[in-house]
């Protein structure tokens, strides 16, 4: 179970990551472009740390004003900058923890850049292997930064959204729909635990897809956050299904 | 040599970098505060260790209109995130560059607030000290700095200013007296000649006080700039100095 | 009653500004260097104008990361272009919502500083003034804001703090004092009518000093803020003073 | 004859500003979101009026780092208040300088945007509009900007760029093509005398197309800049075009 966390900025609160931290295995936090500041950082860095938390960075498009939620054209190369100089910032506040930074997952509309777009994904998967090629690239199961992760040689986790319903190609329905988001906590949780066990789950129009889910995405900042995480980890442990920090067991 | 380098910033350009580099042993590579982004700071890295020059960060205040020049009243727990941030960064682009970050300056008036401040110059030192406790500290010579290096345990090379008079208490004299720069290539580079060989250099009230000197901080951004150093090399040279990188001499 | 407001950023909200503009008279609004942003502007300047609330700019240090609550060294030149810039900001929001900018208040670190500093204070007056001369400048009774906007001939108006505890001098008990915030909600709109009536203020040493009050300032972030208004609202009533906005009495 | 200017931002400086305004009849003055800050803006409005050059705004994307040049997916409404902020800020220095803004022109990528893409076009002309209905939004001859300033009722100045080619269809040859740019000054010159006295110019397949000019974008940041204005200043006014401001013409 992986959540976005350090959102805050300055003055500025987002997200319930005191609560949060303590139903997840890894976090992603943000490094300064959409969200978060130097001592946001090192505050969550600490946080998680201290509950055994997978430490993530969580890169954006430098746009703080739209919370990196605005694609913005830029290039592959400035994009790889991007990354390296905002994972590695976060790399700095875990080192000086004494952690290891775990995982990058691109935050918003990088992400989803990342996930239709070849070279913008390639360009993430060298940034994070050249910083440290025992990172472990998180991306969209199925996507171009699956295929991005595979092609530099990168370990990589699969994500799935509890709380999305999804097209029958793989693709998340969008937002603007009125049924992308899951609302029922027992629904959602049943769902990860349908797609964890048999590889599978129904899209929107009923069909079923294959997918493999390493890890699965959840919110700190809505309504009923904590409770819908605390159904889906107890649904999953009912269900036999142990959450672990995935640098234990992606290869 | 050092040389404050990598000061440009998006479409905007400062410096003669890729002249500056030829001549100086040691970088002192903006880190996105107060100058520099993400794409200046992999040029500026690759250019210093292409030419063999040490890899150091120059982190700032957060205050990109004015030039990190300006004073800031920023807590001391705060300054300690920023120097994290910053430096962590520019490790990240060293070390994709397969080097190594060297040392960490303070820029204007982070270094002028840290020279006197005993508050300041400790949070910068345990910044340093505890993203690498190899790193170097670069101090203004018998400064607050100074002190701070030496009570965290953290290696510190001493620079003096080859084109800056002092005052007898070995500061700086104010950019607003007239006399603050020295002008003259021939004079500056002789001055330093003596500061390194006798370890006393003279006042601009005219006594002579004691300074050590690890380092020569040259500026590539002035009129004359590369003539300077050209100058003061080839000074240093028919002395029997040599430059050499801090990190091969500063134990 | 003055309160701050429009102080969310993109994605960031602070303050309960839809219930406070209900009891208010007039709203200092953020201009985008510590808080604000042009979505934000239009909205709180359209909030303001529905209420009947005069629109005030709050301009600040450029320090969003630090909410413009760091003194900053600016030079006055430099602070002078910054409420043009920023007040000038805020009053096109406002003609294009039919309405006109009333006045103008320094936002934290920047007030503070104006409140002591005469070159500041007489640079804000400045910027003002050559902006519109029909402004209102909204200034800490009896600091140095005051003297500013008298030589400069601007209108003013003074303001006092419903929930601060005064010095003996009429400075702000500072807030690192335990007893620098008056929470007792009776109490602090007991203390309003006071100043009002009798022009007279008890500091927190026991004596009494004068003050003249044409506005109260009131924080709309803090727990219980929009009870504090209620209450104080009432008890000026209750006192026959009536909560007019400024530019109807300032002459 | 009009030209952007104030494009340097605190201690970086682009542009020959104090050169190119001698021949120019508008400026485009930056607003602080993709370059200029408030003391690069008010000494540009100063510059333009001791000229008897229009004051212009040139407002942009939030993207100091990319110079806004990168196109970003922003709404109409959001760019609406981008407009409404940028442009009333520079309405603020040329009051204080006594000056009325003049003119509005969008930089960059969202001049761009603007030209092919009606909700933007629209947008924008809705900010100029209720901002001041007297300003000229200045457009790209036949894109969708000139329409939404005929749709929203505002006066507007059809501008042809000197050392651009164009395309049958009137858009600009795209700057990746090698012929893009015209820089030989007297064919530039040449062309642009053309399109005046016959209101056709020969697109880069060899036919020619009709194009209205009120106005001629020149460039004060490449080498030769001052010495093309001049050129094609002197070639205008042997073909009998007197340079005046929009503001004189445009009805």
């Amino acid at each position: 179970m992986n959540c976005d966390m350090g959102e805050s900025f300055g003055a500025y609160k987002i997200g319930l990551d005191e609560e949060a931290v303590k139903y997840i295995s890894s976090a992603n936090i943000a490094c300064g472009f959409h969200a978060g500041d130097p001592r946001v950082m090192a505050h969550t860095v600490d946080l998680a740390v201290t509950h055994g938390v997978g430490v993530g960075a969580h890169p954006s498009y430098p746009d703080l004003m739209g919370f990196g939620r605005r694609k913005m054209e830029v290039t592959p190369a400035e994009i790889k900058n991007y990354i390296i100089y905002q994972a590695g910032a976060l790399q700095a506040f875990a080192r000086v923890r004494g952690a290891k930074l775990q995982h990058v997952k691109p935050h918003g509309a990088l992400y989803n850049a990342a996930s239709v777009d070849k070279k913008i994904a390639r360009a993430i998967a060298e940034a994070i292997y050249e910083l440290d090629r025992d990172l472990i690239f998180m991306v969209l199961a199925g996507s171009e930064m699956e295929s991005a992760a595979r092609e530099v040689g990168l370990r990589y986790a699969r994500e799935v959204f509890a709380d999305r319903n999804y097209n029958s190609d793989g693709t998340l329905v969008s937002r603007s729909h009125p049924q992308s988001v899951i609302k029922d906590s027992a629904e959602a949780a049943q769902r990860m635990v349908e797609i964890i066990t048999t590889g599978r789950i129904k899209a929107i129009d009923g069909t079923a897809f294959s997918v493999q889910a390493d890890s699965i995405c959840v919110h700190g900042d809505t309504p009923g956050a904590v409770e819908h995480m605390i159904n889906l980890r107890r649904a999953l442990e009912e269900a036999g299904i142990k959450v672990i920090p995935m640098g234990d067991f992606i290869k």
